[in-house]
């Protein structure tokens, strides 16, 4: 299933998209400690899907997917800063992330804090000021507008409390699935979001496209928390069964491990379904799609 | 100095602006105690110098200011989530703001700082979907441009990190400003440049306003480190006091009280002159002005 092609193109933007951060880090005029802790947690070696799931959006439309290097970063910010939040000590209090100390653990809470605030704030700052030349002010305006809604009290932020709230109890299956589209899958649903409005798509297409991604959420959120079960330690950078020890709801633990692979199956299928649909040359969401379907870390 | 007219407007501005805050708090879909903690904390009792400044900036320049009540609403609320930030345990570890319990004391540390990360979301949710028959997108993308370069690493947050870095030394004048004019000067600016690209003013205008805030800002700051020197207890809602338990840097621990006193005179009255410069009918900003010079909380 993994190609060449793919393997150039993921590699490819992989090293756009982290020169990008980089220098947009380096380019702010503020405390050397503030730039390091954002930088820190930046490069912290994510499997960076939300940029290819971007891009690959946008290549599927015919449109030059090089041109949302910026947005993807934006939208890498804002990822970063809630992995940040979420690992603090009121929060999950996790001390690993991807392997690393998180954040607070090297920078302390307060500058750990204001990281994150720093590179969500920052974030809109890079949409706002997007090449005129390129995009519209339109379609700047409708990214951040999406982008704003779904990281929100409307969206991952809502979803990070109910997580919250449903610790050291059991949850239905219907608060579970509440929890992860808005936790994981609001801002998964973004990149394809952003990418049709980058490559100026059509409502339908959007639509689609919604479809695709709530699918793919899904299904990227459950094989996490199989991960999280039968996973490699070394290979998903935290202890196995953390999510048990902290007293997580999570899908196996709702309908054993086979419901959850069967759950995880189905979401597979539906978005595949959907991006033929879609049609175009889909390659690479294809593949995206099917990494998410059996990644090990 | 303090006339009728102000105080009617002062009034009417208030209760827009706290009626405006509270009905986008309300059509949130979100986790209800989510949306208490952002509603408490928004609905504390400031002194609501920021939305004043804007509307009394836009009416200066002969715009009708009831326009920019969402604008206001929306810095008013990055405003509102850095106090929640400022407050936590490992910030300044502040029990008490404005004479009420602060939002980690009500609501518990996660969920304060989630509460915090949606206003200044939901700021830029706003700004984006402003009315279109009332503001063309080059105007909102202006003001986000605006407020996420002045909220973030170069601004606000960057001034609350060498706020930060100050503690348990002794900072010179020149730290001292840095600190002041990011961590609250750089937003209190925004309101009045948020009121000019709203009135469309031209350059040079906007030149003026900026200046006339770097002053307003500063004059601000030294006042309310004078105050907590000097002030009622009851009437400034924390201990007098508390920035030297705190260990911060303050105007009059380095220039004594008569230098603070000297310093804050110099900036309202370059202030003044600012404004006697940009002309217009500036009742309302010559007021705002005096008031921060002599306001007791």
């Amino acid at each position: 299933m993994r190609s060449l092609e793919f393997d150039q193109f993921a590699l490819t933007a992989k090293n756009l998209l982290e020169t990008e951060l980089t220098t947009m880090v380096e380019e702010l005029d503020g405390p050397p400690i503030l730039k390091e802790a954002m930088e820190y947690s930046l490069q912290a070696g994510g499997k960076r899907i939300r940029p290819l799931l971007l891009f690959a959006t946008m290549d599927t439309l015919g449109a030059d997917w090089k041109l949302g290097v910026k947005v993807a970063a934006a939208i890498e910010m804002i990822h970063t800063y809630s992995l940040i939040h979420d690992d603090l000590p009121s929060m999950d209090d996790d001390d690993l992330r991807r392997g690393k100390p998180t954040n607070h653990k090297v920078f302390g809470e307060a500058i750990a804090i204001l990281a994150g605030d720093a590179l969500l704030t920052q974030s809109f700052r890079v949409l706002s000021t997007l090449d005129s030349a390129i995009f519209t002010d339109r379609q700047k305006l409708d990214i951040i507008s999406c982008l704003s809604q779904s990281a929100g009290a409307e969206g991952m932020v809502g979803g990070q409390v109910a997580d919250l709230l449903g610790e050291d109890k059991q949850v239905s299956l219907e608060e579970l699935e509440y929890i992860h589209t808005h936790k994981t899958g609001k801002l998964l649903a973004v990149c394809a979001e952003a990418g049709c409005i980058l490559a100026d798509a059509k409502k339908e297409i959007r639509d689609l496209f919604r479809s695709f991604s709530h699918h793919l959420g899904l299904a990227f959120q459950i094989r996490d928390d199989i991960l999280d079960q039968i996973g490699d330690e070394k290979m998903i950078g935290k202890p196995v069964g953390s999510d048990v020890s902290n007293k997580k709801s999570t899908y196996p633990a709702l309908l054993t491990l086979t419901g959850a692979e069967e759950k995880l199956s189905y979401h597979i299928h539906a978005a595949k379904a959907t991006l033929q649909k879609i049609g175009g040359k889909s390659l690479y969401l294809d593949t995206i799609t099917e990494l998410i379907a059996t990644r090990n870390y």
